[in-house]
């Protein structure tokens, strides 16, 4: 009842593909989610999945398909002819059709929906491709159950028991009206303990309607769903007429994503890697920023170099500049990665930005005391100079705060200006700190010692 | 019927507060979703709060409670009296009232548990308590619905309909023996398209059933839920007994949580902060990380004494090292991030361990070789001397190359060890590269100016 794929059997599986043992294979495998057959693949050569595919049942096969990584998929849908491919897209709801066409070449992809069985469903997904794959049309699904307010409960029933065929999981039904606006939401619970006769008007909910527009953002999408904990949620076009829904399962992809992207980008990432990403692909997403790091520390280079005298002087200086732009580094990260999530979370709401910078000025000179008596205490403990340990703990403890400051800033800033403020977060902000804290420094030690 | 919280409107209600309006408040406030309570509340005072509270529907009241912020909620039930409390865990569903209580005293809790008037809700509550809020038994409510296999359909509805009446959302009904061992599942929809007569047993799926033990982690629940694209997942005890279900609006949060700590612990905060969470708590979570950066910076400053001679005779080579050490920052960071995320996918399953770090290794060495053309053609036109260049160009090479494989490296061992491999991202891997990278470049620098 439980699968969890092991070594012994993926060799098996590989023993049986390579003996052509057909039968025995499609027994073994019959039984599996499609989730679960999607590991399989991934963990066998492209011809072999290839060849597991065409032993399976169709309908799994293809829900399998849509379960496999994107760049998994692509690879092995190249070795599908396009006939092959439109008979998947006829199996697969909508939302999940035009996600697999959407990933095809343009001749492909108008060569594919030319071959699809059925026409009408052809249209619909052929619809579906024309929405932003990160708005709610690019999420929603053409498959749903509604019911019109005046019908009874019974004829409700017969209606929908047809409609029911070709929608694999239903949470609730949409009623509308005669011109197809949505009115309200009837779960299925209500519906199986009413009595026949009733009409569905006097059994639908409107309170708490919540709907999305069709050219809302996914991220809109899954904020709703997540803050009203909904399982489904239905989709309006322009005209406010029902013409899809969305389901929990897209949108914890979509809410996985945002949260990876977020740390992708705070890793100074730049495009979407995973490990089987192949190494061109994650050299060109990790290059920008190295290279931008790099030309920070280029011109931390020619600040150094501006004090090039004082370091003549007392040479102990240069042995702190790690010390100085690591802890600016990792202070500012810290604020910025407070401030994001604080924004992901929509959690400044009312002037409370101004309050944010307050404390973490605060945050920023407990730390940065703190910080400042140690280094101070340590310079005195292995007997450096008086005016060594001045310098460190005073510069420390300014490069503190103002990194403190800066990092929150920054980010509620780029928000302010409609940038992702995630890109603040990771080489951006220690990039900015390293030349920041220099400057503080060497700054400080020539104040002292001038002095 | 949408709903956005403008700051007029909390002015509004602001007022009517102070006036004590509570009827005019009761129906600015009937139609709103708990959610959006919760929002209005943490933009009150909380004896505001706490007023609001008193005037709505006791069990939009209660859902509003479970909505906030878990700071703002403990404050603001500090207002009420261990009776009231009790009220509101009586109303509220299984696992919402465990939270609940979970986040009294000891004492509180015992208090409130002998005051709540449903005494099977209580018993309920208080053997929820005895789980780890991060496993399924902390996760699950132990209201859901339940048929006997060897009921017709009819009789089912009979029964269904008293179930139902204290769950609040229904997606499948769990089929059990007499003995509640869970057999599989039954969706509404099959029930309510089924004929009267027919017997649950042949009615329900048990292909692909899926359900977790009471002790697995929150991680897996989500896991199996996410993979299978469940909305609930019924729990089993330890005997296989069918005990609750879990849904999905609760492994949501489940996942957003485990993505913020992957983010937090990679910005170097340990302990799990908020904008909104107090100064000193602010201070603590951040302290750690940057005491142990500073200690880093003491040694880096250690390994730069020791070669302080190269210093002398070179003064250019200080001037290079934030360059240094933060492009091994950067590069450690994005090996590391790209590895933890893997993990936390379960990219890697079979012998894809070697393969990862050979590939990191073949990044680290194109990037490498990049940044070692661009810093010695930079060196090349300023017009610095040859051996600097070659200093720059060789060593930056290697520490690229080094900080990759180590970022690839170490969360992929830590993991193996079973420690959360996160850990290895943000300031340990930028502290342990300063380090090495600090290294490398006087090593080579020591042998370019011996030669």
């Amino acid at each position: 009842m439980k699968f969890e794929l092991t070594k012994e059997f993926l060799e098996q599986i590989k023993a049986l593909i390579s003996r052509q043992e057909e039968t025995v294979i499609f027994e073994r495998l019959k039984e599996l989610h499609p989730a679960d057959i999607a590991d399989i693949f991934e963990n066998l050569e492209l011809e072999e999945a290839r060849y597991v595919y065409s032993v399976l049942d169709e309908e799994i096969a293809a829900d399998a398909i849509m379960e496999l990584d994107e760049e998994f998929r692509e690879n092995l849908l190249k070795l599908f002819s396009n006939e092959e491919i439109a008979e998947q897209v006829n199996i697969l709801d909508t939302d999940d059709a035009a996600d697999l066409l959407g990933e095809l070449s343009e001749e492909d992809k108008d060569e594919v929906i030319s071959k699809i069985e059925d026409r009408e469903h052809a249209s619909d997904v052929e619809e579906l491709l024309k929405y932003d794959e990160d708005t709610a049309g690019g999420l929603m699904q053409t498959e749903f159950i509604k019911a019109k307010e005046n019908w009874p409960v019974n004829r409700c029933v017969i209606e929908l028991r047809r409609q029911v065929e070709e929608v694999e999981k239903v949470y609730s039904i949409y009623v509308v009206d005669d011109e197809s606006n949505l009115l309200g939401i009837l779960s299925l619970k209500r519906l199986l303990f009413a009595s026949p006769k009733t009409l569905i008007k006097d059994l639908y909910q409107e309170k708490n309607l919540k709907y999305v527009k069709i050219y809302d953002s996914s991220e809109h999408v899954a904020s709703i769903m997540d803050k009203y904990d909904l399982v489904s949620i239905p989709v309006v076009d322009r005209q406010e007429k029902l013409v899809g829904r969305i389901t929990i399962d897209d949108v914890v992809d979509v809410i996985r994503e945002e949260a990876e992207k977020d740390f992708q980008m705070a890793s100074g990432i730049s495009e979407n890697v995973e490990p089987s990403s192949n190494v061109l692909k994650s050299t060109r997403s990790r290059l920008p920023w190295i290279l931008i790091g790099l030309a920070g520390g280029v011109m931390s280079s020619q600040i150094i170099k501006g004090y090039e005298d004082q370091i003549d002087v007392n040479p102990a200086l240069a042995f702190f500049i790690p010390l100085i732009v690591a802890t600016a580094g990792n202070v500012g990260v810290q604020s910025s990665a407070i401030v994001v999530q604080g924004l992901a979370a929509k959690e400044f709401q009312f002037n409370s930005v101004l309050r944010q910078i307050g404390k973490e000025s605060l945050v920023g000179i407990i730390v940065g005391m703190i910080c400042a008596i140690s280094i101070f205490g340590f310079n005195l403990a292995v007997g450096g100079d008086l005016n060594l340990g001045l310098t460190l703990g005073i510069s420390l403890f300014l490069v503190v705060v103002v990194a403190a400051i800066l990092g929150a800033w920054i980010p509620l800033a780029l928000n302010k200006l409609k940038i992702d403020p995630a890109l603040a977060t990771g080489p951006f902000i220690t990039t900015a700190n390293d030349i920041l804290g220099l400057t503080i420094y060497f700054l400080v030690a020539y104040l002292m010692y001038l002095a």
